[in-house]
């Protein structure tokens, strides 16, 4: 899996990425499906929407309901209806943000389901297994994620640990047109960063993430980190930096040269009733659009932006109807493509730059 | 408004109602949107599904939202994004529903709000206006519910009361395309609904609704009454029975010579999982459908019988995603679309009887 650089500008990249369930546009943003659903959209609705990729999470569909099941009925894809290609968190990340005990050795992770409290053990090899099981085009490797306020020490034993996993992970075979990308850790420490850098690529993974940011450390921490890891990785293989972010975020990373993105935001916001504009975020909740007859945002296409005004949003979300999360959502979700179909337009025609700064002015963004 | 009657097959009639947003083939049934909103439902998806006219609350948004302010935003339709034919209804079930103290007079009835508790007053004439301010094409006249347990001189102390206040809903203006049905009622008693039925008639309403049906007894005493009131209807006239029924119910109803349904079971039962099938109900998050690869109904063709198995909404109804309400909504009232479908078919075939005797019984319905 090579990233098809079809057009750079400044470190941007306009790519395409092939997988067996059909090509990736770069940058890319994949909505979030953590129990193989996008909360309240249709697989249809993802596809009208633009979206050519989505994101589920393997250590969830390992409690609930079990990989054998969804292998057994087909696979991940048919079992979601969606036919496009899937990305896989492994789960890391939420095992280790588990509340209560939970003990790590070399060989693996002990810990307790968050569903029903049974104890639990993965190790990396299994983490791989399950992805394989679950069909998916794009798995990622078990890492030990350890909180930004870990000292240097623990830090440098969690990478030591991470990259032996790695190792292990790449060497359990995958199933046709299977990737495994690699996740560059280390924390808040640059040198860190730079030297799980150094040991990955030589390993020759087909697309690497950088994962551990934006965990609770100020922006413009997240901005240096994120910049000068991107400045380690291969030109020629996706960058994916996991879990991140607001709009202007986006625009942000990807002027370093990120091509894929995943975020719970544009969903978890829009049950929320916070909808995503290019003036910046808006509360539907709020009385003072009880009688406004705009769309959420006039520059919008999107379904609930052609078809209905704040004021019938705003009387959904007060009245409990689910309408509300689901259009808010759907077009949140809009909203992040149409973000990244922008940036890849832009790439492509050379303008990133000045377009990237009136956007940001324009979402009122503060300069980290 | 009269019916075009296109067909007749035994009592049953396939039809056409005319309104200012549109043509409604009959026997219809109207998806319930009480307060704006068909729960988890699209207007796109409504379109796709083959309904053509929805019902709506007049009572529930005169409370929330306000019908001035929907006025104001260009009216039901356009607040709620969907341009064919809407029906409210007056909300007198609901306000002879309400918990508390309530003061009926010849005037109206005094009321708190099941929202906050404020006080309020209706008087059938302010329930026509709230409905012609919110500009839809049916609209139902304010009438006094008794409960069937109500002895026989209430009842008929209601039903003078009812008598008088649609006299009194008939003598305001309407809006231009504009019809205001009315309603028998009568309680459990056929010789009050007879003669209701016989002091509605000859003041000429272009449709006629039969309430107070459904609301506890027997489903016996329901077909009876059902049975014996349509009798008493002019034959071009739409029928309308409200708020009934189950699918085999609904069969029963058109073959008595029924036009219009509503009912909240397709889009209630799907929020709790149950799912109506050919073969009956069924309850999608039992164990025994785990691993079942089957779509809900084979002979369905909605979007979620195209695309998901029983297992992954039974997976999904677990995990409390909302696809699965949504999906199950979808579902029902798809399937509710296609029964009326067929029976118009049916009739129009001549062959509705035999039609009717095989589905109820494939539906194991119990013959009252």
């Amino acid at each position: 899996m090579e990233l098809d650089v079809i057009a750079r500008d400044g470190r941007a990249r306009r790519g395409r990425l092939h997988t067996a369930h059909g090509a990736i546009d770069t940058p890319a943003f994949m909505p979030v499906a953590t129990q193989a659903s996008v909360k309240g959209i249709l697989p249809s609705q993802l596809r009208e929407i633009g979206a050519q990729i989505v994101l589920s999470n393997a250590y969830h569909l390992h409690l609930r309901p079990g990989e054998e099941l969804i292998q057994s009925l087909g696979g991940l894809h048919r079992f979601m209806g969606w036919d496009g290609p899937i990305l896989t968190d492994s789960g890391g990340y939420q095992i280790f943000s588990l509340e209560g005990l939970r003990k790590v050795t070399d060989d693996g992770v002990e810990f307790r389901s968050h569903l029903d409290g049974r104890k639990l053990f993965l190790t990396p090899e299994e983490v791989v297994r399950i992805q394989v099981r679950l069909g998916v085009d794009i798995l990622m490797p078990l890492d030990e994620c350890l909180p930004p306020t870990a000292d240097a020490a623990a830090m440098r034993a969690a990478l030591r640990r991470t990259l032996d996993w790695v190792r292990r992970s790449q060497a359990e075979p995958l199933g046709p047109g299977q990737n495994l990308f690699a996740i560059v850790q280390g924390g808040l420490s640059p040198e860190l960063r730079r030297e799980c850098a150094a040991a990955l690529v030589p390993l020759g993974f087909p697309g690497y993430a950088v994962g551990g940011l934006s965990v609770g450390e100020e922006k413009k921490v997240t901005l240096e980190l994120a910049d000068l890891t991107a400045a380690h990785l291969p030109e020629d293989r996706p960058r994916y930096l996991m879990g991140v972010g607001l709009p202007e975020d986006l625009i942000r990373f990807v002027g370093m040269g990120y091509d894929l993105f995943d975020c719970v935001l544009p969903t978890r916001n829009g049950r929320n009733g916070t909808v995503f504009t290019w003036m910046g975020k808006m509360n539907i909740r709020l009385a003072r659009h009880a009688r406004d007859p705009e769309p959420i945002d006039p520059e919008c296409a999107c379904y609930a932006c052609r078809n209905f005004s704040r004021a019938y949003l705003r009387h959904l979300a007060a009245a409990g109807e689910m309408l509300a999360p689901q259009l808010a959502s759907l077009h949140n979700l809009h909203f992040y493509q149409e973000l990244m179909r922008q940036m890849r337009e832009q790439i492509a025609a050379g303008r990133f730059a000045s377009w990237a700064a009136s956007r940001l002015a324009a979402l009122n963004a503060e300069l980290a």
